[in-house]
């Protein structure tokens, strides 16, 4: 019996600024059949990230391993189990895992888990019942512990963490301000997600509508992005303000170093804590945060939407991109086969 | 009878950078007469710190009122009293308040507080037993929460509320390296007051010296200088460390925007946090710290090291430059009459 081929896209050279076709490398193998332990997925969805940016940089963050030039991009995801050298998997099971980009997957059966793909779409899994819930879910409420009146300010509000962590702040009571790029995906979070106020960073008065948004100051920020709008929130917090560092987005694709918050010195005059955070950590406690997602979901107070970029594997290049031109509301993922 | 006149140092204009001569002005005006619950004090010893760059900024940190051209420069210091229109004070009596530049203040015994001049120097009072050493106990305490065997790097370490936070450091189990500039200074930490490294920032080599002397990484940084130590220093970070914000000298003579932490995102890939801290907020249980303090003085674990200036009033202005030009060894004071 041949193979069945397995196209992918392998990492060709380092981006410098943002990655250009060539950075990368449509190749086609063989599916490599599942030693004893091992498992072939079928890849169904991948999850395309900001934090992938940092992963394929000269200096990779110190919590993941590099990716090599050659490999295929890492990429975690959701598929299908075709054939299986382990006892604790069937055929037909659904796992999550990093799979990577590519269409078929042969990798041990330790390394993933089950997905119950009957009591929510596949997509919500990789979503509000996944990484992104659960890094807004623990960076909202360990980190940035808002108590119900108090004003929380979310960066990225538009993007898979953000959106999820105003729409937690305000089951919590808080009053919450998203930042977002342009007045469409101002409108989103706003009328549909029921966030009080939505600034839009494009529109240059940044500085000005926090002010006149957050009167009292911000007594949690949740940044995504970074930069310019991390200084601008930095002078406006509340004493005892908590800032939690969940990403940097606009910093990620910087061909000089990044621009380090020269507000940061109201950390001192606020007494206030800036605090990073990777979900990684939590990974213990996600048992404990699925219950309460899951009844905001189904109660409507918590919206999963997700950006389903359809055109498989080949398409993984232009849909990373899609993340650093504002061009995705909500969970980024790439379909690669029919679920 | 005549009133005794009143030397003063004002300020005159608001500085561009470091201090100039011409920024300040002296004059002499008579003293006031207490009035009901007023008390007459001649001041005796001032402290100089670098937050005073701050208080005469532009502008100026929202934790303490802005000074007024022409007011006297705000300063904190020891005096006695010399007349009393309240019953709380008698002269005689040794007391500690916002006593400002200048030789005799008149001011409402509400705001002062009575100082033991018997069992301590008053020079002590205003150092390990005062603000400084409020500053380092609480900050690294409560902000950095050290653990016997961190290791914990202390800038600014042959200032007052560096070596008091390094030798309270050194009580508490830890491996303390503390920076300072020159040679001289790092001697005298490493072997007057017992840190386990010094390294000079002058010989260029911080980021190399501050690998050699934390191979496991910095588990407590307790900045006071910000800039390019705070940036060398966030580099080196280990997992789940405690940046401690008490100060960033580094800065506060910048004509341009202080220059932010360009390597923040160190909070992020090592989940760590940075938080500022005001000595001011532990105000209240200042009377837990006064006797742990007074026991390691007690105990020869603890030195309390003053720069005593002298000259009184007119020396003001060249004792602050002191502060950034690395004049000083330990906390800075202004003698202003014999005790």
């Amino acid at each position: 019996m041949s193979a069945t081929k397995n196209r992918r896209i392998t990492l060709a050279a380092r981006p410098s600024g943002l990655p250009k076709p060539s950075d990368w490398k449509a190749d086609s193998v063989d599916t490599r059949a599942p030693d004893a332990g091992e498992v072939l997925v079928k890849v169904l969805y991948l999850s395309v990230d900001p934090a992938m940016r940092r992963w394929i940089s000269e200096a990779p963050p110190a919590y993941i391993p590099p990716i090599a030039l050659g490999e295929p991009m890492r990429a975690g995801g959701i598929g299908v189990v075709v054939e299986s050298n382990d006892p604790a998997f069937a055929p037909g099971e659904h796992v999550f895992g990093w799979l990577d980009v590519q269409e078929y997957a042969t990798l041990a059966a330790a390394t993933l888990e089950k997905v119950d793909a009957t009591s929510a779409p596949l997509t919500t899994r990789l979503n509000v019942l996944g990484a992104p819930g659960m890094t807004a879910y623990f960076g909202l409420l360990e980190v940035g512990r808002p108590k119900a009146g108090e004003t929380v300010v979310v960066s990225g509000a538009a993007g898979a963490v953000g959106m999820t962590a105003g729409q937690i702040a305000k089951i919590y009571g808080c009053r919450v301000v998203g930042i977002a790029g342009g007045s469409e995906k101002c409108r989103f979070i706003r009328e549909d997600l029921g966030f009080d106020a939505a600034i839009d960073y494009k529109a240059g008065t940044l500085d000005q509508d926090l002010r006149s948004h957050c009167p009292e100051g911000i007594d949690v920020y949740f940044d995504n992005v970074g930069g310019a709008t991390l200084d601008a929130c930095l002078a406006r917090l509340a004493l005892h303000a908590r800032v939690v560092i969940c990403g940097a987005i606009s910093q990620y694709n910087a061909t000089t170093a990044a621009s380090g918050p020269k507000n940061y010195l109201a950390l001192l005059s606020r007494r206030a804590s800036m605090q990073g955070m990777l979900v990684f950590d939590y990974r213990d406690r996600f048992a404990e945060a699925a219950p309460f997602l899951a009844a905001w979901i189904a109660e409507g107070k918590l919206k999963s939407v997700e950006h389903i970029v359809e055109g498989g594997v080949a398409a993984f290049p232009e849909a990373l991109l899609l993340l650093f031109n504002g061009g995705n509301v909500g969970k980024l993922l790439l379909r690669i086969a029919e679920a």
